[in-house]
């Protein structure tokens, strides 16, 4: 798979999918909504005020009556009512609209409807980057703010689940540091050294963990061969592993802002993949996000 | 200044200075002082094996009789040699050449004969990136390990001083978090806070620091106003000043191998500004730092 839009098409096997959408009665979202209806990609049930949801479907064109669309009118915790629509099996997918990103993870973190799985959540983001011959994934670069070893190692292992969901069976993860040697004084590349042996006994599975890797060594072949680095990952990285969300955050947006990349992002960790669009993500943005969250409902 | 080649073009202002070479028997390294005296740039004293010098240079039609070449044999301890002649002032700016950085550092920091000045020593990098309205500087990607609150200060100090040789009188200088609001449990937004009231204080000058800052705030001011940030530097940033040597390694690659920008580099905060280039690097990257070394001699 080389580009998202592959990944959309990829995404529209996994047919019969449900979104379930925390207050869509947002302008933005319901566009999204628009878009996977005309891509037959999933169908959605949208929780909020019903007559604000008809009110801006009306306005962008969005026929309510597809049978691929259901309205339920939900004016106090649209959040909570779309949680418990997956909680109870009703839907597959859950959709962040007009809501905060913290009010919706509260009711994905509780007990009694939420959608706990004893895993870390984690923010995993795919690339698309002009003139790069694979899509590249990025974790996490903006959920967890000072993930201990234990929790860098499930979120590789969320991170680790997406990937598969796209067709990369055996992803190559590249533990990120500074440099590519163990030095104490960096934590970045004790940690790294640390999930690689992690994936030697089997803490971390399904994948190849190595490093610690430097950017440029877990990405491009020239630069690991230049430090003459023995790895099977360096060069060929499939999923950047950082070592904090400073680390992330930073290249997500260098990605987006200065090598005009693509992305599809996902929460990972819950019960069901979470996507968690915000206002200033495209349309695009959002269809691909969705395609990656349906990607990742494949069993294995 | 809109390109690396503007400032190349600048650096010809600064005339009559001199580049001490510490071992020049490199072929790299010897192109580069080939293609600095192509562009009239400065002048050069290489120290090394005399032979090997002169083996390689007429390999690459580099000639030594130049006006503005002097090579000087010295097999043992090039890295003194190099180093003292700026200590005695027959030099202006030092140049790394087939040897390691630690060994060249170690002189620079030797106490004797050394360039020290009491400031830390840390990397500033300037970039030109495809597509952006300016060069952006980002500092320190590749020096200081876990650099304090005020070893920060001081390094923000010293790309200050370089970015107003290259003609930027007051550099706007984000410093980077993942998120711009403070948040006690992410010391990056922290330290950022801090770095901005510390510039109020005067205790760092010539410049308008603000953070924190997320890298996209940073740089574009749509970003910025779509999250109702009110600040000098958001969108505007000339320094983007990094929380930790994770990020500035990781953003600098990211740069250069995902947005195709082109760099110029010098160690800031001794005596004379050092040119550490790299065999990875390109002849135009060698000449670039040439040129940065020689724009940050400007007095003020």
């Amino acid at each position: 798979m080389k580009t998202l839009s592959d990944l959309t098409r990829s995404a529209k096997n996994e047919t019969g999918k449900i979104v379930s959408v925390a207050n869509a009665a947002d302008e933005e979202v319901l566009k999204a909504v628009k878009e996977a209806l005309t891509e037959s990609l999933c169908s959605f049930i949208l929780f909020g005020n019903e007559n604000d949801i008809r009110t801006i479907s009306n306005s962008i064109g969005l026929d309510l009556s597809s049978s691929d669309l259901k309205v339920v009118n939900e004016e106090n915790d649209s959040a909570r009512a779309a949680v418990e629509a997956i909680h109870q099996k009703k839907a597959d997918i859950l959709m962040k609209g007009n809501i905060s990103s913290k009010s919706l993870l509260k009711a994905v973190l509780n007990k009694e409807y939420g959608l706990r799985t004893g895993k870390i959540l984690s923010h995993v983001a795919l690339f698309e980057i002009p003139n790069q011959d694979r899509l590249l994934f990025l974790t996490d670069s903006g959920m967890n703010i000072a993930p201990t070893l234990m929790e860098k190692a499930e979120i590789i292992n969320n991170a680790v689940q997406i990937a598969r969901g796209v067709g990369i069976d055996c992803p190559k993860v590249a533990a990120l540091a500074a440099v590519e040697v163990i030095n104490p004084s960096m934590q970045a590349t004790v940690d790294a050294a640390l999930l690689t042996q992690m994936q030697k006994r089997n803490q971390i599975r399904n994948c190849i963990v190595d490093g610690p890797l430097a950017f440029d060594n877990a990405i491009s072949s020239h630069a690991a061969e230049l430090k003459d680095i023995q790895s099977e990952v360096a060069g060929f990285a499939d999923i950047i592993a950082v070592p904090t969300i400073e680390v992330g955050n930073a290249l997500y947006k260098s990605f987006m802002y200065f090598a005009n990349a693509k992305v599809a992002a996902v929460v990972s960790g819950a019960s069901a993949p979470i996507v968690l669009t915000s206002r200033a993500d495209s349309a695009a943005t959002k269809l691909h996000s969705l395609s990656l969250a349906l990607a990742s409902l494949k069993k294995f």
